[in-house]
């Protein structure tokens, strides 16, 4: 997992127990009932949501989406470029022994394939871009799953702390025990709460920026196959990538070339 | 129904039974007359939201999203890789007795009818893309009235709390009753969120999921059946398929292959 | 309006009284001045939203879709079916005199005649689309007044209650009203959050619901009068618009064709 | 303003003021640093939200979208029929001099001009269409001022609510003054409730409302300029444009022709 | 910054520090813990949704957002239409040694350059759009950051009025300090609300509204590009460009013509 995520929730949780500890001991926050009634009854509607084979390949679109290096956009077009300029020089079946040699992104190696195999630009696009689509259909379910955690644990938290409250209220006999029997009530509206927004939300938040990512990639290597395929010259392609890269970006690009 | 959501809905109704006996008599929280507003005024609301012809159709389509087992699109890849070898070597014609014989998808057979007809490539297209749409309206129909239950439950949870608050102000003379009077009021806001977020939104949820798959099978299905109608390689019919596979399938698909 | 609309509305209503009457008279739940806050708060901010003419015309619109039936479906495609027939044996000149005759949907009528008045087809499915987006539009609108009402009558609800809650509190100097000056201040949310949840809301959801039927009905007239305007064969005519049917509708067609 | 607007703010403040009235002097509502708080902050969010220049400049297109009267399209229609028989008879030539007497709209106008100077249909349409984007987005921001007033005023009356409360709560040594205290404390919550669902949530309501219907007639527009451009009969001009009226419409439109 | 974003936050601080200290000690509501329990708790989610090299990233794109003064469109189609004049007299060619010697926004000398270079014209639209899509990314990226932290300020604020609450009442031995307790519980609730209504949601209301701007303005360079580049007469271009502005703009316009 990237660090920042790691250094978001510990400090996240850092704080919170901090605030608890300066005026009380944290012992007060933890209750087993509550922390079962939150945590499972989000995981009883998940499973109602998500069939089990779903989660599991949910997870690992999800894991790789979290480990993986975004790759920087400037090195997609410097590869493009060196490859227009290999087909440009040697003709498009050229490209053949080099993709095979290099480490190339296999979206990319798919795409110059399907151009080295003859097939038709339409046909090729077509079939990139629906790869793309079934990609961001992938991470789409990925967001949905921990959006559906971020709207069940404050429900079950809800709904926790309903019980809690019902059960002090049948049994207000004891006034002296009202204040404790209502702070525990409230500790489930607390474990959603603390589950839904420094975990579940900002998670599939940042799987959307890292989805919107790895899209605008794709797309940029799209155009640049088919580019390549309609025997641009590099200069060209070149030209049509730069939409993709901001000023930033597009100085790396000029700091490379130099 | 597939044993995910049996499971989930049991396990989320076990905890929360379970948390409730911890400290009390499940029976404080069972009460007719707060089942009778919240089941029943969720029920008014749905019935005035969906003509009961509509309900009944929906429950079809609903009973089918989940007792149907998803297909595998890779065996969809391979039945139609299949027929567009049939269709390559003993021509598009030969396939009728292939359809007719084996136990198809029916929507893969009514495309390849339409093309076995000879009918415009366009035409078939636009057919059974507009069938996909079809089915879309009625997958969001579906989902509509489990969304619908989600909406009015809380709502008539909250109105059953109403009441009870109400009834519990204007007689306040005996204040020992006050406690279990409102625990009663809050215990319609406690089914109207269980309801909502132990079933409701969460088959809402899978629905949405199921329709996506299925949605994307029948895309899938359509790319094949007009990749054969044009006469096209085995080999590029795969090729074509395959940007709908993420990797284990296309994984899967090798193996069956070798 | 149709009779689902009607159980359900009396339902809802009969369930309410009920449930308050089991404990309670339900006179303690008929306060003039809340209803005089929340029906008028929410008809003057639905008098801002929308001007007076366009409210006279979207209860038409209103009216008009809860008391039309809607049509099957599969009655548009027998009909469009045997028109087929006719223009195929006779000529699309000869469907004038059956048009003039027969008891068709107006919009079939609008089509056919500029068909057989031999405009353009692209300028008959054109027009034709306007008219569904206008159609579109014009329920939309029916849509946002229920809309409007779902969403103002709880805001005037808690307004409601604001002001008894700011008036009871001014007045704490008898303890013994407290209970019941709260109990009428609730009044209002009660009623704000009965006439958006019984009323204005599954009213809004069935006018969706109803619109989309009707929208899917006027497509496949299209769909049905382009294929008789492009000289079809009445098989592919009924070959086409089988994809705006399911299943169970299919079947009827077989069985009315049988 | 339009009267509606007028009568339906007067309406909604009289009926508050009047439930108020009955059990309370309406002075017990009125408080000036509340309303401070509530409407200044308001101010403050919007005034970050938009900057001053354009806040000017939507003032001036939402005033002209609540006092321009709506054109009834069915005079659109007329219109454009009547200069369809004009450029049919002497010419598409003649229409400037009809252009520079009568009183036409000026989208009109200006679309017949760029047919009268012989401009290509495409560049015509292109620029029309541009010009109706360009509207829209005027009132799309003209709506979202008033849709951030009716966010941002319940937000300052809550927060003016915990104001009131926290400082109450620190001084909780005289019980007496408790009630009157928690009273001032909700009069920003209710000013703030009362701006968003009186004023400013009903106004951007009717701003959407009256834009959809200036963009409807303006798409009429465009249709019947590039139907005169294209040399149609007055006939097919009017029947391309009656897609764009409901029935009541066409109704009238055939008394104006009687 | 502008000046109204800078204004709005200092007149909204201002007034709810006025209304504070008109009744108490502003230091009432300053709580260091409470700081940071809602700052460091929204500033660890966003640590979460946004990886840390994105976010300084996004803030020099709302730097510059906010900084950069808004051209006036009226400037983009004066600078076009003269540069449509020089093409138009001396060929486009002769555009090359203007773009270099005056003070002309990047984009259109990139589209001009592309124009200049002999690209075809839908490879330069096809740049200049994609370009487009690249900046509302970024700018939506920039937004994202401030609606996440306008989501997650008030959910800390109220994790923060519930670990208050819970630790008030487990002490609930002394009486006396329930009130300050439950004073400062609500005060990271006031936080949260603040941050949220006064800086971030207005901030991302404002982005929007930039963007849309920038957006605006860019459509209407590439569309006197792609208009310079097709050799249009200097009236058409701006007879094509004028689609973009209001009224008042149009006026503008004209008296700088003259």
């Amino acid at each position: 997992m990237d660090i920042a995520t790691i250094i978001g929730i510990v400090m996240g949780i850092g704080l919170v127990a901090g605030a608890i500890m300066m005026k009380e001991s944290i012992t007060a926050f933890i209750d087993p009932a509550s922390a079962a009634v939150v945590a499972g009854g989000t995981a009883a509607a998940a499973l109602v949501s998500f069939p089990l084979s779903n989660v599991i390949k949910i997870l690992a679109v999800v894991r790789k989406a979290f480990f993986a290096r975004p790759v920087n956009p400037v090195n997609h077009v410097t590869t493009l470029v060196r490859l227009a300029e290999v087909a440009r020089r040697d003709g498009i079946l050229s490209l053949e022994s080099h993709l095979s040699e290099g480490d190339y992104d296999p979206f990319l190696v798919q795409g110059l394939r399907m151009a080295i195999d003859g097939q038709d630009p339409a046909v090729i696009e077509l079939a990139l871009e629906q790869e793309v689509e079934t990609i961001t259909d992938r991470h789409a379910n990925g967001r949905a799953l921990f959006e559906g955690i971020a709207k069940f644990a404050p429900a079950f938290g809800m709904i926790g702390t309903l019980i809690g409250l019902v059960i002090m209220l049948k049994n207000m006999d004891d006034p002296d025990n009202l204040g404790p029997a209502m702070a525990i009530a409230l500790i489930t509206t607390f474990y959603g709460s603390l589950i839904a927004n420094l975990f579940a939300m900002p998670i599939a938040d940042k799987l959307a920026l890292r989805s919107s990512q790895e899209v605008a990639a794709k797309l940029l290597i799209i155009r640049g196959v088919m580019s390549i395929q309609a025997g641009d010259n590099p200069r060209i392609v070149q030209q049509k990538l730069l939409a993709f890269l901001d000023n930033k970006q597009r100085q790396q690009l000029e700091n490379a070339a130099a």
